[in-house]
């Protein structure tokens, strides 16, 4: 049976917050001590490295499961099914519902539960679930999906991504210029006529490397004691995907039988440019290749990372004609691939 | 191919707290009003109505993750199985790792990471997710084992459920008696020689009924406005389960093509023990027949309600023999069911 994504759809949040509107923070380091240099070169390196220029947050009034929402509505208009028809919602995210300027994570009832509650869909039939796997939890609830739908349990899925990183980030440090907001969602089936999953890799590091991304206090030493953020291990993350993450691809591929020289596009979680770009290299380094020139598609300069919610909108925008030089046509083999807290690392081989 | 469960485990948390000690505690209603009753009589008429007598708390310096360890350790060692071997670790769970006397959940780096990392498990193949699916959540964890097993994805999993609900419950709010800490694991395998399930039903009805179980603030109106507890509509959750529970678990022994005469045990979600007669009393209505005697085990008078906890430590201690009165031999035909926040409803029909 061929499982293929018959929809998708995405939420950009309105409000743009670009690099220049950090040049008043007072960024610190891990032990509260003041960097050396001003903000502007503070911003600057910063922008060499991950590539972002600007990000987007959820406007106050806005949650998670509002963006999940938003986003779903479109995957389903976009596949033209009944909502109804729907056996599974997976709401892939790893904070919850957390409201504009309070600290505590919502997930009572499940975000699954909140966008069904939205949908206004009827069919008690349609299991609502919230799946938390780090940033690659949406390519992980696409993975779930399959099986669903591989062991005869369903037919069709709606898979989310949402993620208001924006409301759980440390002022004081300099990595919460990476974070942002956004949704994903997409409709998967079997019987699809439209695409196929030929196979997919999923594997969790956690023995060292469990807390690399971990929830901690502010860096600013009289700052609130209690109060957690998400906080990370940058240098080690990096080396961690550049090791693990090009071999994980490169077994999803060679389980396909699917030639190197066919991938047209890689899909790859919007984290941090330098990063993705030196994954590929390295990916294309083990069939003793160079990276071909536009394989990589990266939209991370205007909407920075927003975790599980980069694969969906990266794919969405390029399925729809919306980022430019890139496009997918049928038939064309891509590769979707995440890394995140966990350590988790995922990765779909695809034929579009 | 046979699925089965082929270890249990559990871990009861040591602080016991009888409903003596709510004596001297300050009950309001909704509305910040004081009752016209002592608590005396208000715990008596608890009591009557849920059986909770005592019930269990974590100590301070364990987190939910350490209690699910605790219970994953001793399902693996139950089925005899290389911990290496496990395709998967699904923690379902509702409010992350709580630490005492806070108020964020904490769920960087996921839960079943954490177990992962104190199993020491080095496989990297072994994929650690969490699910939110609110009380059914370790049934629901068991059903997407069944489906990676099933699809071919899988042979072993780790299924957890385990919540320490002391840390979300407003002490001013009479249901804060109800909830408890715990957790429970099993491991279930594919090719399984000791058990099998037959059928499973999940629904999520997310319309009127979507926020019976709620995140709000406290009763006390001098209160902090920002801090939010576990709420419920408890007279509705009451009629909703009544309602709907007899009927999903009927059509989920009507797909099994086995008798309710066969059915030996009901393992039901220790919710609340006059409303789970009323569940059983309903359903075995639906067959003109009156409820057997014992077949339904109740541990909450010991354990209150720890939510996802309460069916895998049920079942384990009723495999274990430390339950009087009840237990079951091979062959048996038991039924798993739970309903809670989603609102979600779940069965298992099982063949021990």
């Amino acid at each position: 049976m061929k499982i293929g994504i018959t929809g998708t759809g995405s939420y950009l949040p309105e409000i743009v917050t670009k690099n220049d509107d950090f040049l008043n923070h007072r960024f610190l380091g891990r032990d509260g001590s003041e960097f050396e240099h001003p903000n502007a070169t503070i911003i600057e390196k910063f922008q060499a490295i991950t590539g972002i220029a600007e990000r987007r947050y959820a406007k106050p009034e806005l949650k998670t499961s509002d963006l999940g929402f938003l986003a779903a509505e479109k995957a389903i208009e976009d596949a033209g099914i009944d909502k109804e028809e729907l056996d599974y919602i997976i709401f892939a995210h790893n904070f919850g519902d957390v409201t504009h300027g309070k600290i505590q994570g919502d997930t009572l009832p499940s975000l699954a539960t909140r966008v069904k509650h939205l949908l206004k869909i009827k069919n008690t039939s349609c299991v609502a679930y919230d799946m938390l796997f780090g940033c690659p939890g949406w390519i992980e609830g696409v993975i779930q999906a399959k099986a669903f739908i591989r062991s005869g349990m369903a037919k069709k899925c709606l898979v989310i991504g949402g993620e208001t990183l924006s409301r759980v980030i440390d002022p004081h440090d300099r990595d919460s210029m990476i974070y942002s907001d956004g949704a994903g969602a997409c409709i998967l089936e079997g019987d699809s006529s439209s695409g196929e999953i030929l196979t997919h890799a999923s594997q969790t590091h956690a023995n060292g490397e469990a807390y690399y991304l971990y929830f901690d206090r502010t860096y600013d030493q009289e700052g609130c004691e209690d109060t957690r953020y998400i906080k990370m291990d940058g240098r080690k993350i990096y080396e961690f995907a550049c090791t693990h993450v090009p071999q994980a691809m490169a077994d999803c591929l060679n389980k396909s039988d699917v030639s190197i020289d066919e991938v047209k596009k890689i899909f790859i979680h919007q984290a941090n440019e330098k990063m993705d770009q030196a994954i590929i290299k390295r990916f294309y380094r083990l069939y003793g290749k160079e990276t071909p020139t536009e394989v990589m598609p990266m939209i991370i300069q205007e909407m920075g990372n927003n975790s599980v919610a980069t694969v969906p909108i990266l794919f969405d925008r390029i399925r729809k004609g919306k980022v430019e030089n890139h496009g997918v046509e049928k038939g064309d083999l891509v590769i979707f691939a995440s890394v995140g807290a966990g350590m988790n690392i995922n990765a779909i081989v695809y034929r579009y």
